[in-house]
């Protein structure tokens, strides 16, 4: 049974064929149209639209290469050190700037420091006269046209300068100046229309109360448009109702080249955009088959170009942040750079090692964003929070993997392409930590800016962070590894683990565990007993993690089976996580560090203070890519903004422990 | 004995010193201030000031991640295929959209896909009721909070977003504005002035007469300003007269953060760049050991900036573009980047081999600029055009290449380190064409756009493609090298040069030769013989050019001595190169191709019809990137252009013959 009349997902090749075939038909396809604009620096970014030729030379006339003295080469034959030849000064030899045209009968320059220059009574010139002397004296010959910028030495007349489709940087508009060209043709941007709709949505400007959502997608589509090349233009929120979807987008095809409609493009109860371009014109394609992304629309309606051409593409651009960026990068920029005539098809792609397995569903191209690093060598791709609306995703991402739709997931340590989202040396700066999350990272990665470094990591757990550090994944892991038999951290886990390693293990901080649980703890929680209760909800860490594995430990000496906690299968990655999860009712009580308790404003019951460390590979402190991290260390600024989050003791950070 | 009072070059890192210990003295480090900013479209490319932490959570609520019916997980245990449970809409099961806030009492949501709507007499719904039901029928059990966006899913209350010193992308937008950010602390762009100075410089809207050059070196550094993240102000042309240029640095400095004085550096007649700054304030550097750039100078003066500093760098940048391209690159692009906060200190880089050697003089930094192709997957780098007057080798360059001063040149066949100045995706697109210049390769570097390559061409004339083939380093060759034995071309000499190899020779054109000559031909010139007259001056090709071959064969039979001819020395590297000597009176006659001396407006003395071919290596035709040479050969589009060339044929065009 199917509930939605218009979704169909069709892959992705199909949908570009099928769209590229409409376009032909209505004959929407190459340059959208050209403009005539000065060389100036706006012209910065523009695609040229036709090919660029020369309209004169450049230097348009012969002209001296240096400061010095413009001279018939053939007067100067027989100059040699001990035998000098003396040329009258403005006859003979005519002082030239650089730039300055040869005069009549001159065919080289003598560069000034070749030269000396003599008074009327053939002494060498004081400092005043070297440019005006009697006479100048030369001590080697010169060949012609030494020293000169001939005609034409830059550029040629009717020399190709620039062919059709190149965008253009500063230089290209140097090399266009200097051929003589004052206007350049270039392709007309298109105008993009974006209409943000959804009964939902506030302006930014609001303080959004429950059930409703900033609008910001629209700024971001606006920006990429921009980066792309194109002239984005916002209009208002248009409310969820049939008749003013229609005729905004009426309007915005009368106005635009192409009309974006950003939500309500899936087949929920308030997801008119089919229908209104149904209404308009014709829907072709409603359904991708890639993920995240699914419902998007792709249809035609009537509408008065500039170009005169009345067929107005109409994207239906689904409303999570992740979808709807996706949608921009198959569909719409392909679209924008065919109108510009730009030919960039690719962006550039590397070779990676999957850190983690990724799992994906059949049927679909799965489009999973990786943060990257380099560790020994070796190119690391490690995937991060998949869900549609995760907005950090977009920001957070070093690149896009995709995962094609016969295959159902690929497995840690195997090869991937990456398509880049950063540039490479940006890359090269990134410090890639997996293991246990602690706050402190953020403190540190506002820190190790200031070292060139981008802190980029990945939330595993204290034993995923061990296994990284196993197979030489990561620059280095934090950890918190109870052994509840010694009550020590860390040091038999990693025997265990890594037996033989000479890892290097830093003592980074003690912090406070315990108790997260609502304000003014209304369920009356004093300790591990009461997550009996039926009337308790809690919250846990996933399997791995070293708060996890405390609580495992706790539970054990009490005898208490995780079966009787009610919330106990409900898994959160990281400490605020948690926190937040108690603090939106989700839970009532979880385990976890003080500061996370004290950001969200909730109560705390103090149970142990833990040891996390920080665990890197051997000669790791030798390592100058690492070594800001040990320098951070022993740094007061970022000691004293750790040392005032709540339950943290830094008193140890940085001391080397052996095992 | 020198001439120049303050010129004086130093290593560039000695000058960086320098520099970087009067800005700390002057307290000119670091972000030169901050701007708030309302968060929009606008906010891309600024560089974030102050690390950004989430102000609240995202989402605020718990949100609906699907559409379907929200449900409390409790009620649906025990649902299975054959067991379904029957839920009261309204109560039990509510619908709601995406994005909607979970109701009172519900913990997870059902997707509408796994439910059937059922009406008051329990009857699967129509589809108009699908959302409004009676009740809801599900065929099995959700654990809670399952396909629901959980408080903080994206980002937490106070995490780090993005750390300082981020260049804001769209994307990161969106993850500013989830995370309640309205408004944002980037660093303020550093205002730059540019002051073209110089009597021979004229407005880029004139024609400019012997001895005056266009200005636009104002508009690359703006373009490049602007590009690097600052805020350019172009001012008016300043003459050559020190007043002038005191009043107008002064001026300057008052309104911007740095001043920079485009040309006047060197030490000529006119030049009062370091004399007005000293005049200002001081001069600390004049002159750095770079090549091409010499004579910059480097000085602080009094002003009045926007963050109260008094003190305003000014830079002396040399007036030739590929000097001054330079200077931005290795002063002032550090400054912006440095006053932003934005580390990216350099580029990306790529090993490739050198095609050509290269001297340099020791003592400078040698700055050489190189095309890039792959050939056989090996990265080659072909060194071009080094005259700092050059203006289209800044365009035309993919990277540049350094030789340290303490080395003298570089052989080729030598791996070096290669700055990119494009992205790797359009390197990736080069088609790297080493051997004879024709005029038919402009016009297929214009077509070839079409099958989204871009044609690279190295001039090294015929003899220098065949060895280029021979060492695998270019995608193909253009020759015309006549056997004057056998009368034939190419083949004698791919037999002895590159002896055992299958190359593919295809036919390309044949084309008139002979001599160029002055417009009405006022020296009567008529013959080769003529070449002997002591007023006539002759120009030549390089040698290894297939015209030198031509014209040596010519004067061989003839018995002209070459040491008779004036200006058989003077060596140009292409057929316009000759008709332009011509043009511009340095010399009276050359030979060459007709269409060089038509498009010069000069006169011409055919002498012979030649064949122009290109040569491929093995396997060319069925290489899918070479492809397109081969298409276009067949291209009528291209052909018909070709033939409207004077003294072109382009019957044999494409035809692959054998050896």
């Amino acid at each position: 049974m199917t509930r939605s009349p218009y979704l169909k997902d069709i892959p992705l090749e199909e949908v570009l064929r099928l769209f590229r075939k409409k376009l032909e038909a209505y004959q929407l396809t190459g340059v959208l149209g050209e403009d005539e604009i000065s060389l100036s620096e706006e012209a910065v970014g523009r695609v040229l639209a036709q090919a660029a030729f020369a309209l004169r030379c450049s230097p348009h006339y012969h002209a001296s290469a240096m400061d010095g003295f413009a001279v018939n080469a053939a007067c100067t034959s027989g100059a040699q050190p001990n035998q000098p030849v003396t040329l009258n000064a403005g006859s003979q030899a005519v002082y030239v700037d650089t730039g300055d045209p040869l005069p009549e009968g001159t065919d080289a320059v003598i560069p000034i420091e070749n030269t000396e220059s003599l008074d009327p009574y053939g002494n060498i010139s004081s400092l005043d006269m070297i440019r005006t002397p009697a006479a100048v004296r030369i001590r080697s010959s010169v060949s012609p046209w030494s020293h000169v910028r001939a005609v034409g030495e830059d550029l040629v007349e009717g020399q190709l300068i620039l062919p059709a489709g190149e965008k253009l940087r500063p230089v290209d508009l140097g090399a266009l100046a200097a051929g003589g060209l004052k206007n350049l043709r270039v392709a007309r941007k298109p105008l993009v229309a974006i209409l943000p709709t959804g009964d939902e949505l506030v302006p930014l400007e609001k303080v959004p109360q429950k059930g409703e959502l900033l609008e910001f997608n629209s700024i971001i589509i606006a920006g990429q448009i921009r980066e792309l090349g194109g002239d984005p233009r916002r209009y208002p929120i248009t409310r969820d109702d049939l008749l003013q979807l229609v005729d905004r987008i009426k309007v915005a095809a009368n106005e635009c080249d192409l009309v974006l409609v950003n939500a309500g493009s899936s087949a929920g109860k308030e997801d008119f955009t089919a229908q209104a371009v149904e209404e308009l014109g014709e829907v072709i394609v409603h359904g991708i088959a890639v993920r995240p992304g699914h419902p998007v629309i792709i249809g035609f309606v009537d509408g008065k170009r500039k170009d005169g051409n009345r067929k107005v593409p109409v994207i239906g651009v689904p409303g999570y942040p992740v979808s709807a960026a996706l949608t921009t990068e198959i569909i719409i920029k392909p679209l924008i750079y065919e109108w510009l005539g730009w030919r960039n098809p690719t962006g550039e792609a590397v070779q990676a090692v999957l850190t983690r397995k990724i799992t994906s569903p059949a049927g679909d191209d799965d489009y999973v964003r990786v943060i990257l690093g380099i560790v020994n060598d070796k190119m690391l791709a490690a995937p991060i929070a998949r869900g549609a609306g995760v907005t950090t995703s977009l920001s957070k991402a070093d690149g896009i993997t995709i995962i094609p739709r016969m295959i159902q997931g690929i497995e840690a340590g195997e090869m991937v392409t990456v398509q880049l989202l950063r540039s490479r040396e940006q890359i090269n700066r990134n410090l890639l930590t997996i293991g246990s999350h602690d706050l402190t990272l953020d403190v540190m990665a506002k820190h190790l800016v200031r070292f060139d470094r981008r802190l980029v990591s990945s939330n595993a757990g204290s034993m995923g962070g061990l296994l990284a550090l196993k197979r030489g994944e990561c620059h280095f892991s934090g950890s918190h590894l109870l052994d509840p038999a010694s009550g020590t951290y860390n040091t038999v886990e990693i025997e265990k683990t890594l037996p033989g390693r000479h890892l290097i293990i830093m003592r980074w901080v003690s912090r406070e565990q315990g108790l997260i649980i609502s304000k003014s703890n209304p369920k009356q929680i004093r300790s591990f007993e009461d997550l009996r209760r039926s009337d308790v909800t809690f919250v846990n860490r996933q399997r791995g993690a070293g708060t996890r594995v405390l609580l495992d430990d706790h539970l054990e000496k009490l005898h208490i089976n995780p079966e009787e906690i009610r919330g106990y299968d409900q898994e959160e990655y990281t400490h605020m996580g948690v926190a937040v999860a108690v603090a939106s009712g989700r839970a009532d009580c979880g385990l976890g560090v003080a500061a996370a308790a004290k950001a969200m404003e909730l109560d705390f019951i103090p149970l142990d203070n833990e040891e996390y460390e920080l665990i890197f590979p051997e000669g790791a402190e030798l390592d100058p890519f690492v070594r800001p991290v040990f320098e951070l260390a022993h740094d007061q600024r970022f000691i004293e903004e750790v040392r005032k989050m709540p339950g943290y003791n830094v008193t140890f950070m940085g001391e080397i422990r052996s095992i």
